[in-house]
């Protein structure tokens, strides 16, 4: 209920002057919510707000239908639910955009006899095409650059390995619908040797010389393969001739969560 | 029409075995989408397929709850439509995850006299606290990365600048609602001297003494702070005691699209 004895939408309030409501376990027949909606806003627009967010769990995707009549747009969407939000001020909107990255990882794992650990996928752009190339995967949501670096060379080969530093990293637009995609090649030093394969996505795996790496045609053939595969070898010389940048011990932020910093090595 | 002569909807097939539906520019009912989807998505477990995905414009709002009663869910959204999709095989999904990273840059701008470009924000976490700081910003939707900080230079400050090197950069997670947040800070050469600020976010830019920025209690006292400005601070001396990634020249993927590769100046 509002001061004027109205009912509304139970809503929290958030730091940059907007409201979020959350109809999670909130069941509700559409015509109920238009009129709580529209006496919500009717208040909202009266006391200044700038942002209205309203989660709608998959369950309510009736309502979906009435919040867009209002006036409400899309913002983001995952499996179990979308958000949908509506700018109240004539100015533009500052709310903050959608995701727009995916990070994927690249697994140059190399052991001390100039191995790399390489493998032919079943499926996607390379399968089938025998091409021997290094693990790669997409971060999790949640998850450390170089964690998942770790988790996809075990899930792929059974590998155990630890990150050692990125190598380099390369930033791709439009490949996954309108969104962009981060791919970081990272050095991973070996734990141990033997190989287990995974079955559904990976055809073949295997400890490979690297100059037999670098002599696959498509390798020498493809400018953006090849200026990895160079930056690799460099990184894979005892001499130091390349390093890149290294995962610092995780800081704390203000809001206590820690994280990586990742930089070149101070010397 | 399908080859038994029942009406289905007009899709798409893609190289891993999956059809796209797009309903852009198409209206219907709910009841006819409805007979339409149902006829489609037994033929398509008939023909073997593996994941559908359905775009609906939210103009056509009234139709996400159709798909939904059909078993599909949600993947992803942004303003002006949503993805649904269905994953017709018993084993478990290999769909591609929605984008998980937003990318934020923080620009490290220093002239040669020792001086580098610092603004106070309105609003958000700093707005009021006093505290100057590099300018920052989130890359837009298919943007370079080395591109977006001399974009939010410009913008906020009004300086020209060039992009040089990245000389960190971190991730944090859960910074926009579950999404992640990779933050690169890029070291800028500024072309131009005059600021000329931007009135809506920026309550005050200048040029600031290097040291003078280091001694703030805010940069003193927070470790992912501190961390950065030691390395803006080795970063900034001219004996070249820390440099980071550089932006290579362009190199052409397959696609034909060309993209940066950052890496470490090779020597």
């Amino acid at each position: 209920m509002d001061a004027r004895g109205i009912e509304i939408l139970e809503a929290t309030e958030d730091i940059y002057g907007g409201v979020e409501v959350d109809m999670k376990e909130k069941k509700m027949d559409s015509n109920s919510f238009a009129t709580l909606l529209r006496a919500s806003m009717q208040l909202w627009k009266q006391q200044g707000k700038k942002g209205v967010w309203l989660k709608l769990p998959i369950e309510l995707s009736y309502l979906v239908d009435v919040a867009k009549k209002e006036g409400f747009v899309y913002h983001h969407a995952e499996e179990t639910y979308i958000m949908m939000v509506y700018w109240i001020p004539k100015t533009p909107s500052t709310l903050p955009a959608n995701a727009s990255h995916q990070v994927g990882i690249g697994a140059f794992v190399i052991n001390d006899e100039g191995e790399m650990l390489v493998v032919q996928e079943k499926q996607g752009k390379f399968g089938g095409t025998g091409l021997w190339k290094m693990p790669t995967g997409v971060v999790k949501e949640g998850e450390d650059i170089c964690d998942g670096a770790v988790r996809e060379v075990k899930e792929e080969t059974g590998i155990d390995a630890e990150f050692v530093e990125f190598l380099a990293f390369r930033q791709n637009h439009k490949v996954l619908f309108s969104k962009s995609d981060l791919f970081f090649v990272c050095k991973l030093k070996p734990l141990s040797s033997t190989i287990t394969k995974q079955d559904t996505e990976i055809e073949n795996a295997k400890w490979m010389k690297i100059e037999e790496y670098m002599e696959q045609p498509f390798v020498k053939d493809s400018e953006s393969f090849g200026s990895v595969a160079e930056i690799c070898n460099m990184a894979a010389r005892t001499d130091g001739a390349y390093s890149g940048f290294i995962a610092n011990p995780k800081t704390k932020k203000r809001s206590g969560a820690k994280s990586y910093l990742y930089c070149n090595k101070i010397r």
